[in-house]
Formats: C-alpha cells, structure tokens, sequence
C-alpha cells in the first residue's frame, strides 16, 4: 500500500533506499541460461512456478525462453499472471470454496487454466462450475508421491479420481501432479535422488492402471528446484515446476549439488539493507528485520562480507555478529541473501532491478499478497 | 496489490473467503477496556505502537480512549499514521540516511514527531535536515536497558548523546527510549519483572547523571505487552509502549501471567481459512500456510477445534494433525490464532472485522510493507 519506491530508474544501488529487494539482473539471467543448458535436448519442459516471483516480467521472460506456462498455488496468482499477460497458468494447487471456483472458470475464458484435485466432492464442484459458466476445465490428479500433504494416494485412488474427472461432462482429465515437495531440501544429493525414484514408481503405478482403463495421461507434471533433474530423467514427466532456480536462497544453497545434474545456480536476489546502530564493537544493528527477509527457513546471510553474520532477527532490526577485522559505520549498505526467497519476496511490491551497479527496471511484484 | 476483496460488510463470518485476517470486534474492545482499567488511576499514559497494526482505524480507537499517540519504526509506517489522521507519532527507533531524513522531518510539519538516536554522528545529520527545513525536533536517546540491540550503554553514554542533542540548534532532547525488548516473551513472571528492575535501575543511573548535568528530561518512555505494569509502577517511566496488548497470539499467550498485574488479554486476532485437503484420516490440509500466518515464533494454533493440531507449514499450505475423534470435510472453514500477531498483520492489506458473525467493517492496513 504504501506509494514510496526506493528507487528510481537510472539510480546508483548506493542510493537506493533500504529495505529493499534487489534483483541481480546478471546473476539472474545466468539462472535463466543455465536451467535451459541443463535441460536441452531433452524432451521435457519447463513450468516454473510463479509463487516464487509473483511477478509478470519474469514469468514472460521465463516463457519467451520456452517454458509451456507457469504454476500458481492461488487463483488470486493466476489472476494476477494472467492480467500480465501470460497465457498458460497451471494451477498446482486445489482450488475449494464457490467464490474461488467462480473465479477460477472466469480466468478459464481468458486463457489457458488448468487446476489440481484430490477430492471427489470437489471435482464435482468443479464439474458445476465449469458447467454453469459453459467451460470445459482441464484437471489434473494429484498423487501423493511421498511428501504427505494433498494428493490422493496413487495407484486404485488416483485412478477412481481421474475416473471421475474423465466421467465429468466439463472437466478433461489433464494428467498427474506429481511435486515430492519433501525431497526438495533433503541435504543429500542421493536421498533426494531415492526419493525421486520413489516417487516416480508411484506415478509409474498410476499410469500403468490408468492404461489398462484406457485413460489417456497426456502429462506428468512436478519438480522443485532441488531435484529437477532426477524427474527430467525418470521418462514419467513431462513437465518441470522449479521456481526458486532464479534466485537461489541460503537454504537450498545447504543442500549438496555435486553429480546431481543440477547447476549451481547463483544468489541474484538480496535485501538491501543499512546499518543503524554500532553501539557495541561486536554488534551491528541493520535495518532488515523478519518483515523484510522471513526467517521461516533460517536467518538471511550477509553477503560479501566476511566476519559479519547475521544472528537475531526481530520485528524491524537484524543483529549482526562481527568479528573484531570488521569495519561498519552507521549508514553504510549491506546485501544480505535471504533465508527463503518465496516469503521474501512476498513482502516487498516491487523489485529493483540491478546491473553494473545501477537500477535497470522496477518491476512490480503483482501477486504479492495472493493468498486468495 | 490483489485488489479482491475476501468479504463484503454484513457478509455473514461463514461466507467470507480465506485465507483472510479476522478481527473479533468484542475481544478487540474487550483488550481495549482491560488495558484501560489496568492503568486506571495511574499517573502514566499509553502510546501504543502501531507496528502491530499498521491500521490508522486502530490508532485512532486507541488515541480517543486516551493514549497520547503511537509509536512507528518506521518513518513509512509514521506517514501511513499521519496520513490516516494520526496527530502525535514517536518514531521508537533510529531513521538513518539522507532520505529518510528529509521524509522525517517533511513529517514533522504535518504532525508532533519524535525520533530515537543512539549516535552522535546520526545526531548531527537529524540536525542538520531539520535546520535545512527550518524545523525543531524531538530526539529522544535510545538506552540499551539489557535487549543488547540498539541504544547507547546508560549512564555516561547516554548523558553524553543527551548533551550533544540539547547542545543542537535544530533539536530538542525529548528523553529516554528505555524498551527492553527482550524481556517480554521471557515465560516467567519473575524472570521479567527482573529483567525490568535492572532497566529501571539504568534508566535511574542515567536519570540522576542528567539532572546533575542539568538537563531537564521530560519522558521516559517503553515497555510491552509482556511487562507494562512493571514499568508502570516503577515510577521511572511516562509512557507505555505496548502494541500486542489489543490482539494477543500464540507466543504471547504462552508466558505466565499469574500475579503480574497484568490483565489476560484475550485472543482477537484469527487467520480464516479452508480445509483444502482431507486425504488421510489423521491430516487435514489448510489454505493458510506461512504466507498466511508467520511462523517466525511458531505455528498457529487452531482456535474453537478440539483435537487438531496445526503441525507444519509451507508456503501455502497448513498441515493439521487430527486425533480420531475430529471429523472435518473439505470446504469447512476454521480460526487460526497466529503465531505471532506483528509480522502477520503484514501479510495483509485489510482486517475483516466481525461482530455477531457478520462483518461490521473492513479496516485498510495502510502501514502493510511499511518497511522504509
């Protein structure tokens, strides 16, 4: 709500106001170049997920380099990439409640929608809604393939669910959700690798059922960023969900990537934040507290600068621990590498845009707040 | 951004679509009257701070009731105050860097501010903005009482930074900024009347170095939610600064009250939200994951629902672990109390405020993102 930006086109980042959300355009397009080195030649696609950015402008660029569309978790983020502009939303979520299906078959006249079930009542919801609008609505089934949040369990369950969305006068079956949201932070590249394998004999399971009762699967959809390419691999997907691979943040940068297939992928957005109080020679005081970097996965990381870490975070202030060779004064400006980039980013409206030190572009994070 | 609204006033609670912030009008006035009669008859006032709200509609309850203003941490928070018909702001907290400056004191001529400073390089810079803008304004010094965050060490420090703002043309030395932060989610009752003896026992150290210095030291202001009524009746302090008081939360309501004198405030501020997900008999799956409700202190707790525990969140997802006995269908809607009421309320651009069941109004949160 508040109007103030903290930056203007054509600004040094040196004068750009704090917090702020930086976004590294260098480091980010590097992101961009080497998801699609890591995948090409491979006949599988990239769907990133827009619940990370929240932002049209990156969800275009994302599509401009062949990504099929994006994944939201809302409809009010579908809303929000559609009115951008992008055509293609596939919604990795349940959508639940009559206002929400409304809105849902609303966007489904404006463009591309797609939405997940793993509840017979609520395909049967979906089949009205989709009816009283006179759309017909593309669903896929979601497999619990090991992660134990929604999706119904795969094999004779996934197969009476798509059954259903088959039988749907208005609803197509689209093909399985298959996200193993667990495996993506698993530390170890040979844990998220069994897990992975895992899952995809689950889905192979479903298909395999979904085959003999002759329902067509045109697509097997999932993946996060940590284990993206042990799905591209498997021969069961067909599409490929990461989202934070344009950013990174210290808690993927924990796991290990060594012989994963994955690259290593750099940090490009950070908190920009200003030093407020010195007021013990061990102990500086930034402006960046938990409403400007969410701690929910560990605290933010301060970013070229070594001896200073960030340890206590609270409302409004972070507290950094400095080591006695380090030299800050009130006033000077930090990056700091947030903790977990999908909550920070929702927090701030906007990114600025950066390169070679200068502000390029403000982008508006529109599906801040999305919730709905 | 999302310009949808989750309700409507008169809407019934049982219609208003989630994940929303619900705001129980009767408790909120119930935490409103208890505050008040806890400080009946005492020579002490309340300003309460409004990182807790960031709603002008609450300020201006709280300021009719009799509080003398509101604290901010931030100057954008302060404008949002301001521009909301807030007549009297203390910005509780250090502004630092030229813009910040120049909104500060823009501020001040719209309204009676305050600042904090705990630097002297800090209280030469606010000097010299308010002299270019031919303003006078009221700098309080910031007393590291035991939190160990910002603030100068009491005594000597403090008289000196207290000398170099009296010694300033452009600024007046408003008194002590004595919150001891970390005292007030300490779970014992005598854990944190002790930690506010010892703050009391620096702010009279600094308090007696002051008079003999000369200088007249108008307020002394503080304390929270946690420990008021020691401040209060420690005959140090003028001002109250507690903010959580009006919504209670999950953390809060875990420490001891017993005998403190200070009233059990009731919980007032719920998330609304939708099972979406009920795949297994001992998990049901919410709308409302952290993006929803911070987790910074901890998960939620599911409000008027025996038998369910809310166990682990994601980005928008509640996990809800049910004993046998908690039957819960798809569609149906609950209150979660938030973890931590602060960063929460930041998560959304309006409170819907009920009463009876229906929605009585729908209150702007003006100060959300509030962050320079």
């Amino acid at each position: 709500m508040p109007s103030y930006l903290p930056a203007t086109v054509g600004m040094p980042l040196s004068e750009v106001d704090t917090p702020a959300l930086i976004l590294d355009l260098d480091a980010f397009e590097r992101n961009l170049d080497r998801m699609d080195a890591s995948l090409k030649g491979r006949s599988i696609r990239l769907r990133p997920h827009a619940k990370s950015h929240k932002c049209p402008e990156i969800a275009l660029r994302q599509i401009r380099r062949g990504a099929a569309g994006v994944c939201c978790q809302k409809v009010s983020e579908a809303e929000a990439m559609v009115d951008g502009g992008v055509p293609d939303v596939l919604i990795a979520n349940e959508v639940v409640g009559t206002p929400k299906l409304k809105r849902l078959i609303a966007l489904a006249k404006r463009a591309r929608i797609a939405v997940c079930a793993d509840d017979a009542g609520n395909v049967a919801a979906l089949d009205e809604a989709a009816r009283a609008a006179g759309v017909r609505l593309d669903v896929f089934v979601e497999v619990n393939v090991g992660a134990n949040r929604c999706g119904v369990a795969p094999g004779e369950p996934s197969l009476r669910l798509a059954q259903a969305i088959a039988r749907s006068s208005n609803l197509r079956f689209a093909g399985l959700q298959a996200y193993q949201g667990a495996a993506q932070h698993l530390r170890k590249v040979e844990e998220r690798r069994a897990a992975i394998e895992a899952a995809c004999a689950h889905v192979r399971e479903t298909l395999e059922l979904l085959e003999d009762a002759r329902i067509a699967c045109e697509r097997v959809t999932g993946a996060g960023t940590g284990t993206y390419m042990f799905e591209a691999v498997s021969g069961v997907y067909h599409e490929l969900q990461a989202g934070s691979y344009i950013f990174m943040d210290v808690d993927y940068a924990k796991n290990d990537w060594t012989e994963s297939g994955i690259p290593r992928f750099e940090h490009s957005l950070y908190v920009w934040t200003t030093v407020m109080s010195r007021t013990a020679p061990e102990r500086a005081v930034v402006d960046a507290g938990l409403k400007a970097s969410s701690v929910d996965s560990g605290m933010p990381r301060v970013a070229e600068l070594e001896g200073a870490e960030y340890v206590k975070a609270s409302d409004e202030h972070g507290v950094l621990k400095l080591n006695g060779s380090v030299r800050l004064a009130v006033g000077e400006k930090l990056k700091l590498i947030p903790g977990h980039c999908d909550p920070t980013v929702n927090l701030y409206d906007q990114y600025v845009c950066v390169r070679n030190g200068r502000v390029e572009a403000i982008w508006p994070i529109t599906a801040r707040g999305a919730v709905w």
